[in-house]
């Protein structure tokens, strides 16, 4: 699997400050970071956390080769060869926790903590946020759109349209984690292992005389896979006639249709007629396939008439996330070590909501005894959460909403995946972080997962954590 | 350059034709597509094409490798060996015509021209459409800023919020050509010698124990190259004083501070008064910097209240194109060649501007005697626009509207790039594709560059296209 060359993938200002660690002498001292985001994305109530696999492969190859040197050594800062020599020496030496991909995670709660050299943590933070944010984005996009056709099938059709070809590539794979069945990008199938699928575009049918000659030309070539495309000149008096006209001539064949797609039009309208005419014609197992910038609320709304669809072909929307086309990811440093212990440090704001959550946390589900999550809980690591008898689940910010949990679960989230430079954590198969996703919805109750005004899910920090922040927060007033 | 291998990243519709295509001994036929997009994004009055090196690189690297061919012989649809031998063998024979990168394009002309075996002219469609997508979109956006800051500097931040690593590094260089003066990517940078800039980030100042101390520590290592971030704790109250003593103490040393940073706050405001507060101090070379989720008419706004900003970072906004995060591009057979001649082929549908136009076109610019382009021109190969002496304009959907235009001298847009599979156009620097930007903007009058409710600027046909398509809409009627 080809990654790339993406040491240099980073912001210049991340080189000019370990420059300046490096002189200073600085750049050894070791930093804690965590890594989440303020908002969902699409006023979800939750966001699906993917991208992980991408961040562990860009750190293991993370090396400074020396085309990055000789371009480095241009610049006008002037860097000294001696820094440059560290560049080339450097890799990863660092620790970095991460929650699961396909873990349902909430604003505010560390979703990656790095603790690193100063030198390294910085310099990874532009990386890991782009990959971080895009995947994350993208799965949380796809998990909406699944929400809505839990039965049907769900494939991702945005190659052309998406922001490039990583965007492409990697926004599939996050849409399969969340859910989806497959998707038409070939390389995401290489790759990956996603299922492909897609059979054929207007330029087939245009490219024959009639209508009817392309459908039989490409069901004589593809006569169990075929999927043909009505809308080119008109649905329901030429598309679908001439469909199951070539329905009837596999029958005879021993094969049969796949299924027919609808691109254009009233789709509600228009599945419901083809469905009719399909069945009347004894094709009831031909299924029907709609795409057409579609999103959540389009397939919600078709289903809601009684569109007769079974696949969803969803592009534009899915990969680009085009209503709200970026995460918020943020990458924060929160504790400097010194000796054993960690400093916690504060971002001070005039925006209450950036102002940041100092220390070396973690952070745990706390799950009841239904079997579903009651909170998640932010917590120092030293704190002994799982052994605790009782928590007191606050809001952070209206603190007198509180209360106390017994009989609980404390699941960690945050694993490990790198400690002192190697990698100790698995990187789950796709299968297995798609039913991790599963499982993980099976936590939740349905309020807080709906797709319009969903409850907020609370994500509470322990009495220690409030307190020193409140604590340092008074000390820069 | 990695370029990396993209010979997969197509739609899996693609293969599943092509493979047809073969098996019907269909492959080796010759036709022709036109790339174009029917829309404007961001409700602007033009677009900037861009992301043709990309395409012409990963034309060139078009090979199916042992992996791609072991992957496609899985597939269920069971391709045949024949069929996959052929496809080792594959290479891009055909020709391809385009306008140039930095070229201002209009909705429904031609910008893209292919005329190749079908196997060929089909399969590259997708990679085509994302990158040509893409790159246009942000050139795009990128113009719709520079316009309403003409003479600031103009910087590309938005790396960590980029929709995956091609999108930042792509992104960075569509922006360059439409005017943006730098990125913060040093991928980018190293690429393409796009200058690169970025000092430091709260992180830094939050690293010490207090402003003040970070202000001077950084200061020390880049003396000539220090753009201070003021807004950790108070702008006014500590920033900005803080960030005047070290100006001061650097002048001492011989050195100037060159800049300093608001990234949140009300930048009119704080700049007027940041401004106000460095000049007393005399430091009035020293620059204000501005970011902070902020796209064109944000800035537009801003200046309007009289902010004292000299140079702008644009992050998310811009490269996410978040108002239109995408570019319609498609990709549409338009003629089949048969003998020396091309057989014109249409798509009809219900709705009118998604009728494509008919045969094997390309497309003048009609530049008066003011130097001022009076439209585009799309007109058939063979029809000799250059050497006429009067032209009929004529808008194709309200066709009363006409002109008659003498005196003009009719450029056409479309060159080649490949012919007979080789790459018979020059790609030029970034540099040359900027100042050719430019000028390609000084051939409009303002109306149809302007930011809000730009004039629609008319994209004729000749009577001989519009017959032909208005004959084979007849016919399919």
């Amino acid at each position: 699997m080809n990654y790339g060359d993406l040491t240099l993938h980073t912001d210049k200002y991340q080189i000019n400050m370990i420059y300046a660690h490096w002189k200073l002498n600085r750049h050894n001292q070791v930093r804690v970071f965590d890594a989440y985001f303020r908002k969902n994305p699409f006023n979800n109530g939750y966001a699906v956390f993917a991208g992980l696999e991408r961040i562990v492969h860009y750190i293991n190859a993370l090396r400074f080769d020396e085309d990055d040197i000789a371009y480095l050594r241009e610049q006008s800062e002037g860097y000294e060869e001696a820094f440059l020599d560290e560049l080339k020496r450097l890799k990863f030496t660092g620790s970095l926790h991460a929650v699961p991909e396909g873990t349902v995670v909430f604003p505010n709660e560390p979703i990656i903590r790095v603790e690193a050299r100063i030198f390294e943590a910085q310099l990874i933070e532009t990386a890991l946020l782009n990959f971080m944010n895009y995947q994350t984005l993208i799965a949380t996009k796809a998990s909406r759109i699944r929400r809505v056709a839990p039965r049907d099938m769900l494939f991702e059709f945005g190659t052309r349209r998406a922001q490039e070809a990583d965007a492409a590539i990697w926004g599939s794979r996050a849409a399969y984690i969340a859910g989806f069945d497959g998707t038409s990008n070939m390389e995401s199938g290489k790759l990956f292992r996603i299922p492909t699928v897609g059979t054929h575009a207007h330029a087939w049918v245009m490219d024959f005389d009639t209508e009817l000659e392309a459908f039989e030309a490409f069901a004589q070539v593809h006569p169990d896979h075929a999927v043909l495309l009505v809308d080119t000149y008109d649905t329901l008096k030429s598309g679908v006639p001439h469909a199951i006209r070539v329905g009837k001539q596999l029958e005879q064949r021993g094969h049969k249709l796949k299924g027919i797609r609808l691109d254009s039009g009233d789709l509600a309208y228009l599945s419901i007629q083809a469905r009719k005419m399909l069945d009347e014609a004894g094709l009831g197992y031909v299924t029907i396939t709609a795409s057409n910038d579609l999103d959540e609320n389009l397939i919600f709304d078709l289903k809601a008439q009684g569109a007769r669809i079974d696949a969803w072909g969803v592009g534009t929307q899915l990969i680009t996330a085009a209503d709200n086309p970026s995460l918020g990811g943020v990458y924060k440093l929160v504790a400097r070590k010194q000796g054993d212990d960690y400093v916690p440090v504060i971002k001070i704001s005039g925006n209450p909501e950036k102002i940041t959550t100092p220390g070396m946390k973690t952070v745990y589900r706390i799950v009841g005894q239904h079997g579903k999550a009651e909170g998640d809980y932010i917590a120092f690591v030293h704190e002994r959460v799982k052994e605790a008898k009782k928590l007191k689940l606050f809001d952070p910010v209206h603190t007198y909403l509180q209360k106390d949990v017994t009989d609980f679960e404390a699941v960690e989230l945050l694993q490990p995946v790198f400690e002192g430079g190697k990698q100790v954590g698995r990187l789950p198969g796709l299968d297995e972080i798609r039913a991790y996703h599963n499982n993980q919805l099976d936590l939740f109750w349905d309020p807080y997962l709906r797709k319009m005004n969903p409850e907020p899910y609370p994500v509470d920090m322990s009495e220690t954590v409030w307190n020193t922040k409140m604590d340092l927060i008074a000390k820069y007033k």
